[in-house]
């Protein structure tokens, strides 16, 4: 079973997944980009068999589970980081915390299209995803051992996607990760002292300012954030004040889709199909809704390396200031061909 | 000029440097591994005018600064991700907070040869190292508006190396940077608590319980941490109490030497030389003598990339367990070979 296990000084967190334990000659080197192809990609049509049951699946037609005809699919990640088998319990050995690997990981796997991304296939194939998204995070919420679900997409090897074939994935954790603490409890001071949300006040300070507003439509913003770890990075932020993403509308999943799709093609029309990872942020599933936090999407293009220096501080160098990559994804791609 | 800004929610902070500012079309993709080559390396003998003027050589035989000859260069980083020349200065402007730039970057080249590595020059080569990084330490640390000296090392392009020449990076900031003031937070309040060191608490338990020490002498102990966030990751723990690295003694220093390229020498054979950052953890240089704080190195080899789920909650998924990872590093290269 996977453990989860605290840093006895810093008190973070790291998952220790036995099961996928590499001796030193897994780790061999290979091309970063070489990826398995579509002759053998287990989220193709026809290979059903190849992912464990899947727990989700919008069929247009027909069709029995497990079978070719599904738009979007969810199954178990096949080599999972927690596992949902395992008994909640909690030891302390000397000076040593453990925790055990209780969770969920799944796969939701976005288009039967292969070549297909997120960039290339219909708003309305978003959308649907988006709903598979929210449908899998409420089922999963019901289940009181499990305190955060974390939705995120890799995109490219460099960013750690291991498959090509476009897919999300969720983690559903026994505990409140420290990053969403840290939001949690920095969001909670500033309402508590303010009565106002961090958040909303960034909304309201930086459409004032436009010096980092990517673009715009009546439920969302993009942005590049003010303190930008890498550079074309940027978060999507509700208008609506909302603590938990998964009371969308009909009408802003729309506008989700339809905003983060253009600012994503962007992004690839510009860098070159750049590899990225997509975080949703949301509040724990446990917590009410909430004045003072505020859910989101942030988007980290892989362009530069983390390497000594921010590993040893915590502190990341970014080359392209964000009011430099906000300018670059305003121009819209009609303005590009 | 560069400047740190502070993120408005985690209060984490970022540098923004702007001289290194990058178009989108300067992150064209290159295959990762393709480096300088010695051809035209700015560390080689015979292109000291291509760095900055040096700060620091040693220089075996006689020799005019900025001429071969050398056995050790110093030199400021040509691209710097802080200024020496900044005034400092904080500013808040809404919800932000801007510090000026202030700081140094130096570059410390371990060898002339371009070929050579910390896994194949001689012991005493990596004690020249580590002199002058001391010694580039104290000078800076007389600096009132410097707060914190990193030291690290970044070998191969994968873990954010841009050049192959073997060196290691100083870089001076304004600030506590937020990891450190984690552990110094986090040993104070244990310390307070007990009024014993946490790390000295570390040591003494993981010698007894033997399961992830990979190895030891009289002054220093390798071990894989309890908590690692990355396959075969490993930490050097001084035996002796310190908070500050740079009291050193010269036969401490060769000790050092001695068990670091032992076990560098070890990951480089079992892992095909690997790339890897090491990290310096040291008190800040305004902190007297602490019993709470306890310096050491951390190495983190690159073989798994921290994807969205690590980039979203702060918790690393690691495949190897730290006991695995401790067994296959206690192997001398002796038996290997």
């Amino acid at each position: 079973m996977p453990e989860l296990r605290k840093d006895p000084v810093l008190g973070s967190w790291v998952i220790i997944a036995r099961e996928r334990a590499k001796r030193p000659s897994d780790f061999a080197r290979r091309p970063p980009e070489k990826r398995k192809g579509q002759e053998t990609c287990p989220f193709c049509y026809g290979r059903e068999d190849q992912t464990p049951p899947e727990v989700l699946a919008y069929r247009p037609g027909e069709g029995e589970p497990n079978t070719p005809g599904w738009s979007v699919r969810v199954v178990p990640n096949k080599f999972p980081a927690l596992d949902h088998r395992a008994e909640l319990a909690s030891r302390e050995v000397g000076p040593f915390t453990f925790l055990s690997g209780r969770g969920v990981h799944e796969v939701i796997i976005e288009t039967p299209e292969h070549e297909a991304s997120l960039v290339t296939y219909p708003r309305e194939q978003l959308e649907a995803v988006w709903r598979a998204l929210i449908e899998r995070y409420q089922a999963l919420a019901r289940d009181p051992d499990l305190r955060y679900i974390q939705i995120f997409k890799n995109h490219g090897a460099v960013a750690g996607a291991s498959l090509e074939h476009p897919h999300f994935q969720l983690v559903a954790t026994p505990l409140i990760p420290p990053l969403i603490q840290q939001e949690l409890d920095a969001s909670y001071r500033y309402y508590t002292a303010r009565h106002r949300c961090i958040y909303c006040d960034i909304v309201e300070w930086e459409e004032r300012e436009n010096q980092r507003i990517v673009e715009k439509n009546d439920s969302f913003l993009i942005l590049c954030p003010y303190a930008s770890r890498a550079p074309f990075e940027f978060w999507l932020l509700p208008r609506r004040h909302k603590s938990h993403f998964f009371l969308l509308t009909p009408s802003e999943l729309r506008e989700l889709a339809a905003i983060l799709q253009e600012v994503m093609r962007r992004l690839a029309a510009s860098l070159e199909d750049p590899p990225y990872n997509l975080m949703l942020h949301t509040a724990p599933v446990d917590l009410e809704a909430a004045e003072y936090y505020h859910w989101h999407l942030e988007v980290i293009p892989r362009l530069t390396v983390w390497a000594g220096f921010e590993l040893g501080t915590g502190v990341y160098i970014n080359p392209t200031p964000p009011e430099v990559a906000a300018k670059f994804l305003q121009v819209s791609l009609r303005d590009i061909h």
